[in-house]
């Protein structure tokens, strides 16, 4: 029989003797707390296990801007944070932009933009994370319902520079039950409202799943995310060690058109080396070289790369795959170039 | 505005193509026809596009026997193939046995069995299967529940050896608007029960997906499947070739304590190479260097194959893994050996 508090504890206490392990020195680590459950679950454990483990356990809430009060529920839970015996605690405000994807994205990129400036001010070794295996779960589906392959299935990574994610194992209702006693959890409205993809995973898809598919779902999605993150770094790694091989520098070709002139300085792939190569790996490399040559990475489908490998392996003479950003692929005999339109 | 009998058939003539450039010879194509639509539509297709492309067009019904009046319908079929123009047409029947996972399980691996051998017989280049686009995102949910990885989600090749489905990018609902007239569809009840997970996918899950997510989420799926079975091809084969470089088969170390001499003859592999190879290729190699040792590879898990790989990449003189089949993972030294427990 587990006991959500130790379940916790351990999770961080694991990551903790990583930070030591790495860090070589005494080191601070915060936990990131917006107040929410799990984030709670973490400072808790935080505030316990880092006396014992020989590190400086503090934390940083981030107040929003965006609703009534917000200001002062901050002031609040940094008074609770420090209260657990964290210090220092800090609120750091943030500004979200109008600018780039939705809002849910936004937020995120500008709470972690301030999160990271906080962590380096304060010299910390490690920023603590409240994400549940449930959390994965949900971000697993949202990426299924891309269908752009293994990376965006990988759901969230358990270290990824400062950020630490201890609790990615836990189910959510393990989590909840090891809120420290007498700490108010605010709940993130957010996280209900069905106009946002997330909260209608969370309370519409996931338990049709649990209902049909058996009560193991959550963590079958979270075990195929570890999987699939560590089947995308290694095709990375592959991709980075073949690019050399597929990869000619050569003097630029005489001149051809007007317009595709100057600018065709670019790497020159050779079409042989890379019809040699597994599938998968040739795939990440032209995605690779078409994102080098000015694509942006957002709006490249797996169907243009595959349009592209077509001049490949499919070579019968056919004319360039224009691509997003204004790129063209072409290919003259066994050169590859990616170029401006 | 495209044509659901004009799609279907532009993607069995891309099939038929494909096989003549392979066989390179006057070549027998047959249609797996279960009576049930999507199966309809590319055997019709099949009738129209064989002789147009010179391809002997043929067709096989497979009579389960499990079903009240089965031998009858199956003879129907075969009638009703024969008018389409189909030639040879065959009733081949099957016995379901008893033993060996459960009822879809055995069932299908029984009728593919006559189907390859009915191939066989007629000197068949190629068998070609109804499966539509939604019946490949159901085979990724149904692998998504099981948590093990890109080749359970990998769905079902649109080419594997003799068999071809050369309707995997068209929607159930294209490819059931070109059923030919005439013919009387046969819809399996098994496919409308809930007692199997399928029917609950088809009927109960990606609907309510496409209503959360977006009515793009069964070709996400499909798309999914297409790059992670590409992802667990290139992965298998570096893991291959990474396989020598970490083999040794050098003389047997002096025989140890009783219970683990004579078998240990094996295959020794060395820790030290393996931690320089990315995760998912050394997790690879060591679930394939289990299942050669004698582990079932149904019963081999992710934790499993993670257990071992402990002993390479965070070993401090632990006591060997115990895994399924009585395998045991042992580590002395640089050398890693499976052996009986």
């Amino acid at each position: 029989m587990s006991v959500p508090r130790l379940d916790v504890r351990r999770a961080v206490r694991a990551h903790l003797e990583d930070v030591l392990a790495a860090s070589g020195e005494p080191a601070l680590v915060l936990a990131a707390c917006s107040g929410g459950a799990d984030s709670w679950a973490v400072a808790g454990a935080l505030a316990v296990e880092g006396p014992r483990a020989g590190v400086r356990a503090g934390a940083v809430t981030v107040d929003h801007g965006l609703q009534a009060g917000s200001a002062e529920r901050a002031r609040s839970v940094a008074a609770q944070l420090g209260a657990l015996g964290l210090d220092p605690v800090e609120v750091v405000h943030v500004h979200v932009g109008r600018a780039g994807g939705g809002p849910e994205g936004r937020a995120r990129r500008a709470r972690y933009d301030v999160l990271t400036a906080a962590a380096l001010r304060h010299g910390a070794a490690a920023v603590l994370l409240g994400h549940t295996l449930d959390d994965q779960a949900e971000t697993v589906l949202l990426g299924l319902a891309r269908g752009s392959g293994a990376r965006s299935l990988a759901g969230m990574a358990a270290r990824a520079g400062l950020y630490r994610r201890p609790l990615l194992q836990l189910s959510r209702e393990v989590v909840r039950a090891a809120v420290p006693g007498g700490v108010r959890v605010w709940e993130d409205p957010h996280n209900a409202d069905p106009a946002y993809a997330r909260a209608r995973v969370r309370h519409l898809v996931l338990p049709v799943l649990e209902k049909e598919l058996g009560p193991g779902v959550a963590a079958a999605l979270a075990r195929t995310a570890e999987l699939l993150r560590a089947d995308a770094d290694a095709l990375d790694h592959v991709a980075a060690g073949a690019l050399t091989a597929v990869t000619r520098h050569g003097p630029a070709e005489p001149a051809g058109p007007a317009y595709d002139t100057g600018e065709l300085a670019g790497p020159v792939y050779d079409t042989g080396e890379l019809a040699g190569l597994p599938q998968a790996v040739r795939w990440r490399i032209l995605r690779g070289a078409a994102i080098a040559a000015g694509c942006p990475p957002t709006d490249l489908t797996a169907a243009h790369v595959q349009a592209v490998d077509a001049l490949v392996v499919a070579w019968r003479g056919q004319k360039g795959i224009d691509l997003p950003g204004a790129i063209r692929a072409n290919r003259r005999g066994r050169a590859l170039r990616f170029g401006p339109l």
